[in-house]
């Protein structure tokens, strides 16, 4: 295994690369630097490579569906060549990574285009953490001459909030910044939320960052829409199969550095949204009940399975 | 007016007094001093004083009832005595304090006792902010030897959170500490709710630190008990007039230090709980539904009118 | 029986009297009139006409709790005079009448200034029919220099929302106007809802126009701020031992003039509105929760028993 | 302290004797004996053997607070007799005692007659369990004439649903009976939802027998109006207090008399239903909201804290 | 263009044309009058008269997807024919202009037997404006000798339902006919509730009259089954881009002839019935539930995208 | 028609054979009966023969679509097998009767290793009735080495859940047993819920023992999924063309054996469990959104309809 493989993965493992793309775009280079190093001469020696590669990346994060499925479709890739040689294979990572890549950017911007329809001037926007397809989205709708407002979460324990509010001030976007638990008194005045997700489930469930089943909850009390946006590969096929995401809890030392020895401090860093809150999935194949995504997702990638 | 009632309401506009009880004891201590200090003669000299000195602590910030309770109460005490000379009114101001000090106090224990008895062997006990009727609550049910565990919110922006988890801490209570926006991850297990309160309206509705609606509203959709405890003198009788309370909005430094200069910071320090999410107001009086909170008030506190 | 009174039931019975307040201010005008115009000589001459006159009233329309109890505060006036001759007690009428108008009047005024607390600038203000107390209470607000809108439904089937956007505009407010139906679309922007009320009942439910109890479901739909004005005395006391308010169904005439011969129309004219819905009730006594509305009722009026 | 009294505390304890009405009652005879029997000669005797009548009487069953009201009110009518002499007091006991039992006879009368009103025409009445006070209403509102069918349900463990069934089978009544958890396919159908009640707390709860619980919640979804029919005295003054009303949990026999060995039986015999799911209590002084009880018996009964 | 396309195009713009089916046909018709005259030689010359047709009856309304998908499906099929010649590419028009009314006809056929099952004796169902395949499968229930009866609303500005109700009348259907205020007070006694559509959205949602979203709701307080019948190509493919569907607002005057000058009208004549609230969709596919809607439309009519 | 088959349906009217899977397998066997006993020559002769089976099957019991689904499979199987002679045509009637009880046996199996990821140790498991299908997934569970408990009603009238206890305790699992009214009492300490299903109608609701909506509805209220556990093939076709699924009612004995004689005592077998209820279908193709289930059936078993 290269030791890029493996340095990736330690990186992935210490939170040194964040957010679902990113993780997913490290694996992927991973991938094609394996590739470009690999002695592997035969079929058999190549796929046990990226089967090790497989397992190494697969091991160093809890739930990362969109770089689990990128990993899976490029190995399918190979698996389906027909090509029997080492050198051939590895060409065919690399040009398989180079079209999941180009795919997930076409896909970006299909949900920008396809959101951005669902701003409408003077609106409102709550949104909650960073995530960079939500950003996108609304720049797209400010480069439509959209005029909206958008209120954003700080978003505990790490801040990512701020992030959002620079990204909406450099766009022009007037921006209301809240503490998280300010939320329910901020969403009588948004007209939509958009959130991000780390991964869908076989159910029509969301997870996303802590914070987001709350903001979901509110926005159905205050009967606002609330519409998540994501990449279709986020599905994760594992739920399919009844595996329960396993949410992952960070180090307790983001929450509180000098905390007195015998406090627990727990710090789980997603939670579940239940399909019922969500008005829609705003995807690459349009605009979706949360209900269908299993059914599209075996519609146009029956590979997952 | 006594330098002490200007210096006094100068600390409680400044923040620098913090906390329903803190504000209404440094308020009492102010008309104390004012009645140690005043050259005034005659009934009407003094009343005037008395009146000046209401106005100028009612201003010092937006709401605190039972500061302004306290101050009613002293003054009725005052105005109903029948005395005429100075130096005799100024002594019932020093006993009316005390007895009002007193009072407290036996309601803080009252509230403790019979809040005890709410909390049961292993049960997990939700609260959020930090309110010091609250942890004296769960300091007795500690000495009456019941076994419970603490789960509470950091309490952003000021981290409240962390002076109550301490203060459990030192009792001996396992303690869980997690960011406002995990509330909902953990409501689950939780067996109870109890927080604190600012003020109580005419409507039974509740004012209370930021976030504590949400933590209703996640406490109902969980179907657990939620608990207001607090003293009835927390009742504001301007509510009945029709006035709603306004909520205070503090420094955005509280919120992010360094923001981008552009950037709204909105920093409301309450919001409010409505009756229909809470079980029970627990008061001296007893539990009781906070429908019945402003019948209460008129049968036992009629001269707050 | 004098003649007034005859004419005054029939006037009510059909319709040509209406709102709880005329009615109410009808019957005493009947009652005044027979206390000039009698030739009792005795207290039991006297008594027996008022409770035929009382009877004859009662019997005019369903539903009268505010007419109901101006005929029985008069009467229990005049039966606890101690007087025992016709001309004395016609007096005892006719100033208990003045003073029972007197007190509608101051009724109004409060609840005017106590509910203009809860109008701030830039509200969306939602109402449903027509209520002199709603419209008062808004000029009230549109003196102290508050900037409102209004949206009003038309209330079919008489319309009675024209009058309402008439008198809005000529108090110069911004009115919208919109079918009954286009009420959940419109609920969304509405701050708050504030509409009146014929009768309230023991168990703090109110009857109001048909209607009302689907704007409240709405409001409560959208979490807004759902008010009643209602004078006190709209409490219906025969609720308390179990009667249930008999709805009024009016001629199919008013909904379809010309309908086919077969068609059953059902044309109630009001429905009921559970205390759920209701954040409170203004009234006289303040804001208070509709649960409250029956102690407050024998604390203030026992005699309404 | 004398036989009668020991006795009764026996068959109370087995369950010999059962019904909130038939429990008071019980005890009510047993301080009869004892007045009949004692031989205490002075007041400090008398009221020795009072108190230990009380102590074994509270410690035969957690949750009966009509009994613990009788025996608590005919005290303090001795106590407040200025009675010195045994006897005297023996005498006081027997007077209250019979006054107590007329007014609970009294109360049901009034209950029946205020209930029976809601009873109209062609109704289907839902009723769970057996209550006296329920057949009594149900049997009024037959002997006015009025045409009703009810449907009750079987009530497991123990069947008294058999005798609801019996009893309004002789009444005439159509009767419908189901097992327990067809409730809500029969919901669907019902007008009005009528149960007893074995006690109501200081916040509005009710409890009563297991199960009435999950009614009021088919009947709320369903949006039925459901009642709960019950004396004032039912009220516990003890959970003004904080405490909590203990649910007693009876022999696992009563469910399944040849269980397999390691099975744990559960067998709760009542449950908590919340305020927000009543529509109303009817008690002797009328139909008053769950949330207004505490007030009203502060009004009615201040002898019981 | 043919004159014909102009002609309809305004009358669809006048609301001469209403009701989704009917402006469908005049949209279908107007194609078929453009192929009959056409001078058109070539394919190129053919399909640029085709496409400016389209553009000019997708002008006409707002939100029309059964015309707009008419369009598509006949242009989609001379697209597909492989002809070259105008003449032939006409006939194509005409060949599938006549399939589509066909189909359309055999979707209503197919809508009322499956529909009709769901109508059983002594059934009352509710309706809302006026819907020809509502009436249809109502009158295909009756001819299977079923026995029901229906409760309509007038459905203001332009009372439909009173076309409805004389629809029903003629087919010997006993009709309650309400204001749409009372639909609250008569949802209770209701045993299904069937409306129809005038679109579907990707998430499932349903457009439809003004009020059907409130209507929805009250069925869903009531706990009613509540079932949307509407033909497939009702489902609007844009709204899988992100357009949202503008609602439609029609003239002041259809709500108040004569009103006062500065009165704001809002005259919206559609809402959004979100599916939570919907039991099932009943279209020629069967009875599905609305979140499925956008995968069977991708099944059966692939050519929509 | 074979003896077998007419002893069958008998047997199955009489309820001697109970729970879907037994169900369809008696009718397997009888179909296999036939194919072993028939004299039929011809293609024709031998499809008459299994149509009036099948005709004779489907009249034995009401709602039983797996068994249903059986028969129309091994029939379709046999329409396309393209042989004319009847031994053929036998022979074909029992290798697929084989195949469908293999794949019946698969299926249970890939449920309960699916299923059993969702059990996690320390879990407390409720269920209702029984379901061999549940009982064998928490038998996976607790091979694969989990800890866990489970919670059973009694499920009224036949008791079933006292199999289910008797499994649970075979299995070595800690049982408690409830009456089926204590469900909502116990529901607070669940963590999941499972039962399993009689059948799934097109709009994604299950059919299930009577009470299984109570159970839903209070899994709903407290926020604990609910699960349902079933064979793809359990879906209903008849629903997807409007037939409602009729609930059968058995022999009132069942509820009570000598009961008074004009009782009319109602015993519905089902209930319905609508959808949003529903967290998943854990089915063989996975867990799935109950939306979903027709689409899926769609995709895997077109046959069915």
């Amino acid at each position: 295994m290269a030791q890029a493989v493996r340095v990736t993965a330690e990186r992935i493992r210490k939170l040194e690369v964040q957010g679902a793309r990113n993780v997913a775009i490290a694996a992927i280079k991973a991938l094609e630097a394996l590739a470009e190093e690999t002695s592997a001469k035969t079929r058999k020696q190549f796929m046990k490579e990226l089967k090790d590669t497989q397992a190494t990346l697969f091991a160093s994060r809890a739930t990362e569906p969109l770089m689990r499925n990128a990993v899976r479709w490029i190995i399918s890739q190979v698996e389906n060549s027909g090509k029997e040689n080492g050198d051939a294979l590895a060409k065919i990572v690399a040009s398989s990574s180079n079209q999941f890549l180009k795919n997930l950017e076409t896909s970006k911007e299909l949900i920008a285009e396809i959101g951005a329809k669902r701003i409408r001037n003077n609106m409102v926007v709550f949104t909650h953490c960073h995530s960079s397809t939500v950003t996108h989205l609304l720049s797209k709708a400010k480069e439509e001459g959209k005029t909206f407002e958008v209120v954003c979460t700080e978003t505990r324990p790490v801040f990512q909030g701020r992030i959002t509010a620079k990204e909406m001030l450099a766009l022009g976007v007037k921006t209301t910044f809240i503490v998280d638990s300010a939320a329910r008194s901020f969403m009588r005045n948004a007209d939509i939320v958009i959130v991000g997700a780390d991964a869908i489930t076989s159910e029509g469930n969301v997870i996303n960052k802590i914070g987001t089943g709350t903001i979901a909850l509110l926005a159905h009390e205050a009967r606002k829409p609330f519409y998540v946006v994501a990449e279709l590969l986020k599905f994760d096929p594992a739920t399919v199969c009844g595996e329960y995401l396993q949410i992952e809890e960070r180090s307790p030392k983001e929450v509180w550095k000098d905390a007195p020895e015998k406090l627990e401090i727990r710090n789980p860093a997603f939670d579940v949204t239940r399909r019922d809150f969500i008005h829609g999935v705003i995807c690459e194949e349009g605009v979706i009940p949360p209900h269908a995504v299993s059914e599209v997702i075996l519609r146009k990638h029956p590979w997952i399975f």
